[in-house]
C-alpha cells in the first residue's frame, strides 16, 4: 500500500484545488519572503546550533547503537529540544542490535611482515581467538571473484580491490562480499574502503551474511593496502595476511528516537517530520553523519520560536535511532505514527552532510515540485533554491512507503565520503557557515511545507529517490 | 668560502666566453632537441622505472636511518644501478644516527578517555616508563606561549594548535616546540601536525632539542586533534593527555650514500650529480618522500645507457642517506668528492616529490639561467619548461656553500604535504605518467648539463634556494 485512505480527508481539507495553486506558486513565495528573510538572517547570526554540534562531538563523540555514548546523547538531546522551548519532548523507545567490534587488528605477514589500516565491518562476526592466518585472493570485482571459482578462493582471505566508483555502486562489496566469497569457501574478506580518498584510513559500515552461506569474519581496509595486497598478489607473490577480531553481538538494547515539536496554531494534528539519525558509528564524532544534521533540524526549530513563528501543522524534529546498523529507529516512529499516518505531510530527511546546501530532493509531482521551486527561490541566499526529483532517506522509507511525500536535503557532497564513517568524520570538518546554511534552508523549507495553504502529493509510484538509502 | 680556486681552471677551459653562449642559447635548444626527443619518448614509454619504485615500497618498505629497511634498500639500489649498466657502483660509508621510535601512544583522559592519533617526533625522548598525565594548555603560536609564561605553563603539556601557513612557515613548532615549551616548564609538547589536510593522519618529522633547555618528550597528533584539544582547553574545560613514549636514540649505525654513473667520454673528471634521498622516516612507505625520486634520477640514466648515450661530462646518480634526520650523507658525499669539489659541474636534487613536473630550481646567474631557458624549451613536452630562481635541496646543500651551481626538480606540489611523513605516502601516490614525466625532465636536464660546450655558473652569494630545505 502506498498511500492510506487516512490520507484522503486531509488532501481534500488542504488540497482542494491544487492545480491551481501550483499555477499561483509566485505568490507562495511573496507570502513567505518575510518570514524567510527572517528566518535566514537568525540562521545565518546563530552560534548556538554550532555549539550544540560542538559538545555533541567532543564532550559525547560517536554513539554506536548499544553504547553508552548513543544513551548520553539521547538524554542530552532532549535536555537540548526543552532548553529551545520545543513541546510534547518525548524519546520513543526503541530496541536496537548492540553490535560490540572490541579488539581488532590485521597484519600482511608474507612477504613482509606489516600492519595493515582496518576497521572490522558493522555486524560481522569475529575470527576465532587467535585470528586466521591465510593467504590472499584478490579480485576487482564479483565477475573475477567467479571466474577464480572455489579451487583458487577456497581456505583463502579475498581482498576485494574494487575501485571507487560513486559510494551506491562501491559499497555492495562491504555489504555483500563476505557472503559471496563464502560461497567459493574463503575463510574472511578485506574490503577497499568505499571512498574517493585514498589517506590510509579504512571505512566501516554496515555488512549483511546471505542466509545459506557460512559467516566469514569480514572488515574494511585502506584503500592503500588494498592497492598493495592486490599488487603483489597480482604479481604472483605469495602473500599472507593474519586477522584478528573480537566482533561479537550482545543482546538487543534499549534506547530511542528523540522528538519535539511546535504544535500547529490551526492544524495540530497535522505533521512535518523534519530529521537525521542521532547514532552513528563508533569510530570519529559522528560530524557529518549524522551529527551537523540533527543540530541543523533542531535549530531550525529553535529559531522559529526565538523568532515567535507558529507554523499553521505541527513541525516535528526527530532524531532517529540505529540508522546505521538496523533501521530500527525509522521502523519505530513509522509504530509510533500508526493510523495517523495520512496526517504527515511531509517528511524531511537529512542524511548527506552538512556541507554547502543546494536544496532539496523531492519525491512529489509534477505539481507539487513546480510549487515548491517557487517556494525554493526564497532559499537562494543561501545557495539552497534546488528542487530535484527523488526525496527519501533511510530513516524515512517507512513512513515514506506508506505515501508521505519525502524530502532529502542536500549539499554539495564534495567531500562527504571523504570522512564517512571513518575517524576523520570530526566537528573541523562542518564549516561553521554552511552548517548555518543548511539551518536556513531546513527552516525555510520545514516551515513553509508545515504552514503553507495545500500539501504536497507524493510521486506516482514514489518511495523516495535511492540517494538516501545510500547514504548508510 | 664559496667557491673553490680549483674550480677557476675548469672555467677557463669549458666557458671561455660565457656571455656569447648565453647569446647562442638558441643553438643548444636545436643541438640537443634530437636527443632530448629520444629519452623523452623514451621516458614516456617506460615501465621499469614505476617497477622499481613499487618493488622499493611493497617488497622492502619505510627505511628511517638505522633500519633493517633502510639496508636492505641500499643493499638492492646497488644491485638496480648495476642492473642497469651504470659504472663505478658503489657505496660510500656513513655512520648515521639511530632513533628508535618504539610503543608509543596518548590518550585524552579527560573530559573524555579517547586515544588521540599520535606519532612521535624524529629524535624526540621518550617518555618516563608509565608515561606523563598532565593538564593541556593549547596555543596557536609562540607569542601565545610566552603570554601564558611560566604560571600557566610550569607542568603541563603544551599543545600546539598552529593552523597550516605553508610547510617552511608551519614546521618550526614540530621542530623547536618542544625546546621552546620547556623553556617555561612544559613536561611534553604535541605538536598539530603540519599539513594542510586534516584526515586524523598525524606526519612525523625532524626536531632537535636548544642547548640549555630541558628536554621533553614530544609528538605530532593529528589536525583534528590538536583543534579538538585547543577548543576544550579554550572553552575552560579541564583537559588531561597521558602520553607514552619509548623512543630512544641507540648507537650510530652503518649506513651509506650509493652512487653510481655514466662516465663522461671527454671530460670524465667533471660531474654532474644527480639525485635524492634514500631513507625515509619509519612509516608509509616512502614513496613521494623521496623513493619515487631517487627511482626517477636512476631511470634518467638506465634510459641513457638503453639508447647508447654518453655525455662528454660524468653524470652521477646519488641516493643520499639520512637526509630526513641529520643530514650526514650530504656532508660524506661532500667529503667523498673533497679537493676535486671544482669539477662538480652541477648539482640536483629532486625531494618534493613526482608529481607532475614544472622544470627546475636553478641557483645560477643571469646568463645561466638564460641559456638553461632555452635547454628546458624542449621539456615544453612534458610540461616541465619552467626555470625558476633558487635550487637546492638538504643533501647537496654542503655542495652548494662551496660554490656548486645547484638545482631543484620541481613539481606542482598539489598534495605532497597531504602524505608528506605519514603512514600514507604510498606508492599509490604517485601517478605512473607524471613519474615518467619527472624522468623525461631528469634525463633531458641532466644530459645538457653533462654535455654542453660550457658550465653554468651558480648565482652570486647563491647557495640554493630554502625550497629543498624546507622539504624535510
Amino acid at each position: 500500500m502506498r498511500r492510506t485512505l487516512a490520507l484522503l480527508p486531509a488532501v481534500l481539507v488542504w488540497f482542494p484545488a491544487g492545480a491551481a495553486l501550483a499555477a499561483d506558486s509566485p505568490n507562495l513565495t511573496e507570502q513567505y519572503r518575510p518570514i524567510a528573510n527572517r528566518l535566514i538572517d537568525a540562521a545565518l547570526a546563530d552560534t548556538e546550533g554550532y555549539n550544540r554540534l560542538a559538545y555533541l562531538c567532543y564532550r559525547i563523540g560517536n554513539r554506536l547503537s548499544g553504547s553508552a555514548g548513543l544513551e548520553k546523547a539521547i538524554a542530552w538531546s532532549a535536555e537540548q529540544m526543552k532548553a529551545a522551548s520545543l513541546s510534547n519532548v518525548r524519546v520513543i523507545p526503541v530496541k536496537v542490535p548492540h553490535w560490540v567490534r572490541g579488539a581488532e587488528s590485521a597484519r600482511m605477514v608474507a612477504p613482509l611482515d606489516k600492519p595493515l589500516h582496518m576497521l572490522g565491518l558493522g555486524m560481522s562476526i569475529g575470527t576465532p581467538p587467535g585470528g586466521i592466518t591465510a593467504e590472499v585472493v584478490a579480485v576487482s570485482d564479483f565477475n573475477e571473484l567467479a571466474k577464480l571459482g572455489r579451487d583458487r578462493i577456497q581456505g583463502r582471505i579475498v581482498v576485494y580491490n574494487e575501485p571507487y566508483s560513486g559510494y551506491g555502486p562501491t559499497r555492495v562489496y562491504r555489504s555483500s562480499g563476505a557472503s559471496r566469497a563464502a560461497a567459493f569457501g574463503a575463510v574472511a574478506a578485506l574490503v577497499r574502503s568505499a571512498t574517493p580518498l585514498a589517506m590510509q584510513i579504512p571505512h566501516t559500515g554496515e555488512m549483511a551474511y546471505e542466509d545459506g552461506q557460512p559467516k566469514i569474519p569480514t572488515a574494511a581496509i585502506s584503500p592503500e593496502d588494498a592497492m598493495m595486497l592486490a599488487r603483489l598478489a597480482g604479481d604472483g607473490v605469495a602473500v599472507r595476511v593474519h586477522l584478528e577480531m573480537s566482533a561479537h553481538m550482545e543482546p538487543d538494547a534499549d534506547s530511542g528516537d528523540v522528538i519535539g515539536e511546535i504544535p500547529g496554531k490551526e492544524h495540530p494534528e497535522e505533521v512535518v517530520v523534519m530529521g537525521g539519525h542521532i547514532d552513528s558509528w563508533d569510530v570519529g564524532q559522528g560530524a557529518q553523519d549524522d551529527g551537523a544534521s540533527i543540530m541543523a533540524c533542531l535549530e531550525a526549530l529553535a529559531l522559529m520560536k526565538k523568532l515567535g513563528l507558529q507554523p499553521r501543522r505541527t513541525l516535528r524534529v526527530a532524531f532517529w535511532v540505529n540508522e546505521e546498523n538496523g533501521g530500527r529507529g525509522g521502523v519505530a516512529y513509522r509504530e509510533f505514527v500508526g493510523d495517523d499516518i495520512g496526517n504527515h505531510v511531509a517528511a524531511i530527511e537529512m542524511d548527506g552532510g552538512a556541507e554547502a546546501p543546494v536544496g532539496f530532493g523531492a519525491g512529489v509531482d509534477e505539481k507539487s515540485t513546480a510549487m515548491l521551486r517557487e517556494a525554493a527561490k526564497l532559499l537562494e541566499r543561501v545557495g539552497a533554491s534546488g528542487i530535484s526529483p527523488g526525496g527519501g532517506g533511510s530513516d524515512i522509507q517507512p513512513l515514506l512507503r506508506d505515501g508521505v511525500p519525502g524530502f532529502a536535503e542536500r549539499t554539495v557532497g564534495t567531500h562527504y565520503f571523504d570522512w564517512h564513517h571513518t575517524e576523520a568524520d570530526t566537528l573541523d570538518k562542518v564549516d561553521r557557515e554552511d552548517f548555518r546554511r543548511n539551518v536556513a534552508a531546513l527552516a525555510v523549507m520545514g516551515f513553509i511545507l508545515a504552514d503553507m495553504p495545500g500539501r504536497v502529493t507524493a510521486a506516482a509510484g514514489g518511495r523516495g529517490g535511492r540517494r538516501g538509502q545510500e547514504r548508510r
